[in-house]
């Protein structure tokens, strides 16, 4: 007998990407916000008492709860707060999958998801998209106990409209995790399924919109008979005291996130239409990020000349996404130096393997 | 089907001590240390650079890992962090036990123990203590993939010896793991198995010793072959920037921690011999509480009066507990405070049920 699950020593784990420590990079390969967190989260920081720190926190983080309801229109009992959205995936597999209670999703998509499945030994449904990234209808009779739909969904910045999404959670008979991480990029939101469908979880993370991937903060909106078995699942003081009023501290700053957000959006359309220029074949995104496909010439190859020149963007060498690179949205210098040096890159035939 | 799990929609899931909103109040409950964690935390907060917020931490915390390694005097690869000492314990059960491989531990211990393998639908093979709270010899026959040794134990106090711990391990097929959350205050530790044995892992917290439950930090330390195994199962981004910053601090300021856990126990030797001479039976404790058996009376009528003065204890109203409190230590004023009122409702009969 091994020491550890044989689903554990097969495993590989999730690889993150690339965290470069300096600071003197341009860093688009992990969808990061590139403007500073709101000025209000280092207030509220200074005003972190001791004891804050020396007793335990609010196991439920309602300070926190109390303002996503609001902002979402919720009651506090929808909210259950997360160490990152990552969390609420594990909780969520954890409770609702096992041996016998497959766990199903599109593909590609966040590869978080099957490596979940390997630790918790459930089966994995992986359901194509086709080219135009709609929702693929045999999605919905899989049979599965919890389905997961990244929307926009990672990497490919693709959308699918509410509307639709409710019509799945209708016909679905597990349960559907929408996950929102990317949502506040997109022109609408599943928030209102929640009081619609006792099965559909909601996933926000503060990584994105609100410039928080270093504080690991996320949150599930859902049915309170949802929120109830979840909470069982997750650890009982997940989140800590410090991240329980930073994280509330950002959403309490509307402005300063939907400036950020907007300005996101408008650099999307500029990178978009740059990068098209250049002969990448780039679809519409509703995310902070756009996926680009090389046309002739090497994708990897175009991501290790970046690098060369402290310009991080993502790769994936796998069937599907080895002609095309994952770029988060800088700011506009960021933006137009990686244009730049892609014109470099181009001209001298770096692109060629 | 139901939306979750069967053994999760059979889980109470656990129940964490009472959290008063309220600052004044006397909270003996939880085994929170009574003083303020280092300044140099506070420092270390003040330096919080917008950048950390902004960006993905350090996926293994190798600034914390560094320090631990030194304060120990083993490898960085012998440590992993964790999101509290919760986090491991959930940890290595997912990675180790399942339906077919248990897990194996004392009892009375830590509560959360069979709440976790009832998530992960794993056995719980519970051997019990003697009165003497020694070291169970059926422990090392159980078979199980997974074996806890809570040392100092909770909420007994008590201690087994490194030698006896040593010689577990060695008998063991399976992983032991020794939760030392609350090692800081008895006379030896673990550590050293660690480079002796590739089946231990030694669980630490910041919780008690360095004053910091709110931060949410807790480490492993083992062989870098388990470690490995482990940090498969734990999310990519565990624990975030700040608690990583702050817990390298806390643990940098030796001075601060040893200072407080000196106090501690010294006012835990004048605390037991005050609770000895009102007539409870206090065994001695190598941990920041004791547990203290009422003679005569209701345990549960005096917590209940205690919470009436807002002072709090611990109580749990179960087999071979519910003549007993478990006290944390406080202040020498709290702890004084703590004995003038159990004087006073032991002189009015409070503790008459």
């Amino acid at each position: 007998m091994g020491y550890f699950r044989d689903n554990v020593e097969r495993a590989e784990g999730y690889m993150p990407g690339f965290q470069p420590k300096a600071t003197d990079v341009i860093k688009l390969n992990t969808n990061e916000n590139p403007y500073e967190p709101s000025p209000w989260v280092f207030k509220t920081m200074d005003g972190i008492r001791p004891e804050q720190l020396r007793r335990y926190p609010d196991p439920l983080g309602n300070a926190f709860r109390e303002m996503a309801a609001l902002i979402n229109g919720v009651q506090p009992e929808n909210i259950m707060c997360c160490n990152g959205g990552d969390d609420l995936l594990s909780i969520a597999i954890r409770a609702i999958c096992d041996e016998r209670r497959p766990l199903a999703y599109p593909v590609p998509t966040y590869s978080l998801y099957p490596v979940l499945a390997q630790l918790q030994n459930c089966p994995a449904i992986e359901i194509p998209f086709d080219e135009t990234f709609g929702l693929p209808g045999p999605l919905a009779t899989t049979g599965a106990a919890l389905t997961i739909l990244c929307n926009p969904n990672a990497p490919t910045g693709s959308f699918i409209r509410v509307e639709e999404i409710a019509a799945l959670a209708g016909k679905l008979t597990g349960v559907l995790l929408v996950d929102e991480a990317y949502v506040d990029f997109a022109e609408e939101n599943c928030v209102a399924l929640v009081k619609e469908f006792g099965n559909v979880i909601v996933l926000r993370s503060l990584s994105k919109g609100y410039s928080l991937a270093g504080l690991r903060f996320g949150y599930a909106i859902a049915d309170p008979g949802l929120i109830e078995g979840l909470l069982k699942v997750k650890d009982s003081y997940n989140v800590d005291a410090v991240a329980i009023a930073l994280a509330a501290a950002a959403l309490e700053d509307q402005d300063c996130f939907r400036g950020h957000v907007e300005k996101i959006k408008r650099d999307r359309t500029v990178l978009t239409q740059q990068l098209r220029a250049l002969g990448f074949a780039v679809p519409e995104s509703h995310a902070n990020f756009v996926l680009a496909q090389v046309k002739s010439g090497s994708a990897g190859r175009i991501h290790e000349e970046l690098a060369r020149q402290n310009i991080f963007v993502r790769y994936w060498n796998v069937p599907g996404l080895s002609d095309k690179l994952r770029i988060s949205i800088g700011t506009e210098d960021q933006n137009e130096l990686l244009i730049a040096a892609l014109k470099g890159i181009l001209s001298e035939g770096g692109d060629k393997s």
